[in-house]
């Protein structure tokens, strides 16, 4: 092993993004294993992310106590505040010069790949301008669109939190039958929406003519082209063989040619900084699709069915009772980065490889920033099956990752 | 204490309206109470209510085993489904001349105001028609709107989920500071909305200016008239003083004139078999507030704030982690029901009595049908607060139905 050069300097860490139950875990995992880095000093907190930093809006996280950092880890959401921020070369401009300002030689930014993108940025201009900068992202993202990993940290809590909502759910709409729709996030990637399929109950007597007795009956993710018409027949169908039904639905479902669903149920959409349609928090594509299955879809009566959609929105990301797994991990994720640094590594992103499902292993493995700057993962095939549902192969994958959920019985 | 003269027959259980988390306690309370009770020869369970029990569509309940009962009772929603009929003269005959056909000499039913109504009109009918029937309301409702009691099994769960809802989102409000509106159930009573101010922290530093640090920062209630420009200059206010601002609205909030406030931004709402506008699982009310917000609330730099709404639908009625003292009440309920027939009552409903708060004890106690029946009970002033909060005595009441909230903490 040669002989680290390793620069003598303050690390700064970040939170970006959409927050989520366990991000803290990483924060905290992050200033733990600083602790015991001899090359750094103090350990500057950016309050949110970098709009934070190049504000010196900075807080010694050197100095909270054990304690207080255990009940941060804990606790839901960004402890730092997060930022919606995308920088350009200008923006990264003054980060580089905040660096420089605060003597920050070792720089940890926890968010999806857009934080992974600036990660690499402001590496390459640090370098560029002759400033010894080690960069690190540590992987966060509920909508699990990260390139390289198994999974991304934040994912498994939010699947837990739309799996145990679906099997609730699903009891509330077989107290009261009708179609029921659920809108779960997802822009581009159907992984939290196709978590839904973790509420249904497996083995014998668990589907009657293809159709599964428990919810969610129907699953529709981004990367399956949606189609009105389809959706309304798969809606009859189930509601024809079991008198009713409950729908999985990501926000970004968009049809053949890559439209939005939602954009052309709602008007006067709203963009962020990145130039993506705010689809989160709005009601429009569930009342929509509500709509159409009051319009189309007939009892044997010949009249509408009861229909409902709820829009489960920022209780996804933030429900305060994390999957175990993730926590752990959200932690280890964050340490390993550290310990990259502490290994000479200059600049890195981390990724979770399964070493097994039965029992559960995993391990964190570097990759490149380049491997997960601004790539978004979808669902691979083998995860789908048909226009409206996921495989069984996709459970097995998630069921490990989200811990037990509540068990429940009918009459 | 006179003699009793019981009819010898058999009972009939069934669970109606809006299903709660505890629900199934009270069904399995009823199941325990009645085995017990001599002059009962079978238990028979409504399927779908007054619906099944009109069409003979009933389950044998002396049969299900106490380890599958538990399990049941544990279950949220209405494990022998539920409905949403509310009968007239002629269905209440109907149900008569089913108790008569089926021997069903003892009536339960699980439900809410309208519900106990149900039970007066068919213990009417049947004593006017010469035939012995016995008929208990069972009370249940997540709206806590029912006369008489300090509250209704059912409210605290919910309450439960609403305010570890607002615990959650507002730290991911404080992470991505704006403007966020949560619209919470609560048609003509506010007290689940109110719920919210339990996420608040509470102490010393738990304010600036005036202005709650932790949310919700503002809390409307369909008791108080909501007016839209009052609304603005709150949130503009808040904002102002703290840079974000967490709202917790009612479905139901309405204006001066009794007009509920999402008529007048929706459209084509639909009616229920009541009479009622269906308000649940509606994303217009918080979209139409946040549009309200987006047009008249500005930032220092004068620009519109980050706003977003979310409606919490169904899981606040369905969310599988019922409060302790709710499932513990909403199973002793139904066995004092039944012991007030093991005691020779015709027909009455129950009430929770609260006797201390500090050890929290409660106890049950016998009243009227017409004392709940077709009433709606509202917010009282004392736990009113101006015009957008709740007061320290509404806290103090609520606190100890709902059991411990998730450890927080922030930087």
């Amino acid at each position: 092993m040669p002989k680290l050069d390793l620069p003598r300097g303050n690390a700064a860490i970040g939170q970006s993004g959409g927050p989520t139950a366990v991000i803290n875990q990483s924060l905290v995992g992050a200033i733990e294993q600083l602790k015991t880095f001899k090359s750094v000093k103090k350990i500057l907190g950016m309050r949110h992310g970098v709009s934070g930093l190049i504000k010196d809006e900075l807080v010694d996280l050197g100095r909270v106590p054990k304690t207080q950092l255990e009940k941060i880890a804990r606790s839901p959401a960004a402890a730092l505040g997060s930022s919606r921020d995308k920088p350009d070369a200008e923006y990264c401009a003054k980060i580089v010069e905040a660096c420089k300002r605060h003597d920050i030689r070792y720089y940890f930014y926890i968010g999806g790949n857009d934080s992974s993108d600036t990660c690499r940025i402001v590496n390459e201009m640090a370098n560029a301008a002759g400033y010894e900068l080690r960069c690190f992202h540590i992987p966060k993202t509920v909508d699990n669109d990260l390139m390289g990993s198994d999974h991304t940290p934040g994912f498994p809590s939010a699947a837990r939190f739309v799996a145990t909502a679906f099997l609730a759910d699903s009891l509330d709409n077989a107290s009261l039958p009708g179609v029921k729709i659920n809108v779960v996030m997802g822009r581009h990637a159907g992984f939290l929406t196709a978590a839904s399929a973790l509420a249904r109950p497996r083995g014998k007597g668990a589907t009657k003519n293809g159709v599964p007795l428990g919810g969610p009956h129907l699953i529709y993710v981004p990367e399956v082209a949606f189609d009105q018409k389809q959706f309304i027949a798969d809606v009859q169908r189930v509601y024809d063989a079991i008198g009713r039904c409950q729908v999985a639905v990501s926000e970004g479902v968009q049809d053949a040619s890559g439209v939005p669903i939602t954009t052309t149920l709602v008007q006067g959409l709203e963009r962020d900084a990145h130039g993506n349609v705010q689809l989160s928090g709005v009601g429009g594509l569930g009342d929509g699709l509500a709509e159409l299955v009051k319009k189309n879809v007939k009892t044997k009566s010949g009249k509408a069915p009861r229909v409902r959609a709820d829009t489960f929105g920022y209780l996804q990301r933030c429900w305060p009772d994390p999957s175990p797994v993730d926590a752990k991990e959200a932690r280890a994720a964050a340490k390993f980065a550290v310990s990259l640094a502490m290994k000479g590594e200059r600049s890195a992103s981390v990724a979770i490889v399964r070493k097994s499902s039965k029992p559960y292993k995993s391990e964190m493995k570097m990759i490149k920033l380049t491997d997960v700057a601004a790539k978004t993962r979808h669902m691979p095939p083998e995860f789908l099956a048909g226009t409206n549902d996921v495989s069984a192969k996709f459970v097995q994958y998630l069921e490990p990752l989200v811990g037990p959920l509540p068990e429940v019985a009918r009459l």
